[in-house]
């Protein structure tokens, strides 16, 4: 069997050339792990890899961290530097010569690399330019092959029972740290990897009108909406998931609008297929909100690219012209989030599943009912409308 | 009571004029958080926010994360954009005109500080100069006050009965990476906020001899060395310990370097207090791993500072001038690693505590034992030589 790593670094190869750069540089994170399984902590000390076309890698990095690189499946020139500061820009400066990188156009990603990284490398090579390559990334790691896609239902798969798990032992007055702490247990004795991809968001009553909440030492208490995301990781492939929940009696108006919340979700589920630009997806959703007079409170996009990391390309946003491709996946996760006004009480409700885009359409990975439950009182774990029950 | 967070950002001012800075710019992170009590995710869209001498702090940040900024129990300027990218710059731009600060000298922080906002920041304020400002986090955090030094004895101990529930449970045969995540379970069941410092090290066999390794799929064998590296969060401020174990029998050599490595460790210990350079302090516990012989197998310094960061300032390393003051909170990990040689089989290991200079010098936060214990048998909790049991 051909190593993927192998297979990801001639894609790579491909890509470099197809835009016009002579080397990507990658500081530890997803594309570095992508590409050679490597995994670094990302601290002080700085850690670069030039990936050129048709060329094996060069590795500049902690002399300390070199045992990770026995048995590697692939050819690699490490440039170690020692605990002595003075011999870090060395290391760059012979990664840099051996690469033939002094006067080159070399891509960075501007959302990973830190200031940090790029000072050595500016120091190193002064000729060279550094060009942002988001699109470089994208285009390695946008479309997942079937062994990604299974990782990433598993990572579904996980989170959704561990969220199950949760629930059944929640009672009200426990507060919004307690059950993220409870939830992140769940998620790790259902098999997740403990590298979560974030902190799980509970966010009660008026906190749910912030879509990225910290959980806090408010209790939830009847009456209140209770919004939690969460997801769990496999091998490194994420889930990202939403669901509101109504804790005890919530009232018409917060029941209203989560039924156009599921109403949005599963039109943008609908729009989304092959051939189709991401823009008209966010549009879809975005459309059922506006409708029903709630569109300034749909306050973020639609979605957002799922994989390696929580947040990736295809972004699900209003206007994109990026195509949907068999393989992509991605959240779709249309809000709305009321603030308290006067004594109308305040209060948000998403609903985010995460799709891949198949041959036929769009197909969730998560399948948690989308109607608003209750949380205090046990509920079907499963929309029976669509899984009936089957006699023998 | 007068507000951490004010006296904070009062403190800033001071070391900002010290320092010859205009201002300081910060992205989501421990210092972020130190000033104002603001957690952002740190992802592709951009949060910066200016502090600058005896004037308000300044935010550009997304629309949808505005909901954070309710109840501040400080003044804070913010500059909302929306999802359409248009609006950064823009946001940027006004934030930087707002704050006078064109053409200043602005500090960053290389290693938190991301292309990202660097690029937003030069684009925003071209003819301003963008400096290293290692110096001000430090200055700002490295010296904790009695309440943040609480919040790590508190992490310490979560951190202690945390490993030992997973030793109770312990059985030869087990892989790393189930150790890792029973220990995470366990961290959080014993109080851990759920975001820890770093996920767990658990290297066995000649894994051990990776300072940095990621726990993996290999069996717990008899005969290995068990090296675990972890922490507790409470609060935002973190313990990391590590504590290496013998699986049954591991043969004399180990032993031997185990027993040096904890006399490397009490070595160190005892040369830390106030008025002592960093580096005496690495090189009280290198001398003792060198003169035993094994001096190029000890690859790292011996500590670094702790707080809300896993590695900060002070690092106590060889050459370092910084000197120990009451309050700092760093390290003390010594390390041997064996590389496999011929039939002599390869392992490292490390003992890590984390202590706090006081007036009467260096105060352990953590006790657990630090001789090699066996961890496929039960053993005493605690040093008996140190806390014999008391008669009634």
């Amino acid at each position: 069997m051909p190593s993927p790593i192998l297979e990801r670094q001639q894609k790579l190869s491909q890509i470099l050339i197809d835009n016009h750069l002579d080397a990507l540089a990658l500081n530890p994170g997803p594309n570095l792990v992508h590409l050679t399984g490597l995994n670094f902590h990302l601290m002080e000390r700085p850690t670069v890899a030039f990936f050129r076309p048709e060329a094996a890698p060069l590795l500049i990095l902690p002399e300390l961290e070199q045992g990770k690189l026995a048995q590697l499946p692939f050819e690699l020139q490490p440039f170690p530097y020692t605990e002595d500061r003075a011999t870090w820009p060395q290391a760059f400066r012979r990664a840099v010569d051996t690469g033939g990188l002094r006067a080159k156009r070399v891509g960075i990603i501007p959302n990973r690399l830190r200031v940090l990284e790029l000072r050595f490398l500016e120091e190193a090579a002064p000729q060279a330019t550094f060009v942002p390559a988001e699109e470089v990334a994208a285009a390695l790691r946008m479309r997942k092959d079937p062994q990604e896609i299974e990782h990433m239902r598993q990572a579904a798969h996980i989170a959704q029972e561990a969220l199950e798990a949760t629930l059944s032992q929640f009672k009200i007055g426990i507060t919004e740290r307690e059950f993220a702490a409870e939830l992140t247990t769940q998620l790790l004795r259902h098999g997740s990897d403990p590298h979560l991809p974030f902190s799980p968001i509970v966010a009660s009553g008026p906190h749910s009108a912030n879509p990225h909440a910290t959980p806090t030492a408010r209790t939830i208490t009847e009456g209140d909406l209770l919004l939690v995301d969460w997801g769990a990781n496999v091998e490194g492939y994420f889930s990202d998931i939403t669901r509101t929940f109504a804790v005890g009696d919530v009232g018409d108006s917060l029941r209203e609008i989560a039924g156009i919340v599921k109403e949005a979700n599963a039109a943008g589920r609908a729009a989304a297929r092959a051939g189709t630009p991401a823009g008209e997806v966010d549009q879809a959703a975005r459309t059922v909100i506006s409708r029903a007079g709630y569109g300034e409170h749909f306050i973020h996009r639609t979605g957002h690219g799922l994989g390696r990391e929580a947040h990736e390309e295809p972004y699900i946003a209003a206007g994109s012209d990026q195509i949907l491709e068999v393989g992509m996946t991605f959240t779709i996760e249309p809000g709305i989030y009321l603030p308290r006004v006067g004594s109308v009480r305040g209060g948000g409700v998403r609903i985010e599943d995460d799709v891949v885009i198949t041959p036929e359409g769009c197909e969730s990975l998560t399948d948690l009912p989308r109607e608003m439950r209750r949380c205090d009182v046990e509920t079907p774990r499963r929309d029976v409308s669509t899984s009936p029950p089957k006699g023998r």
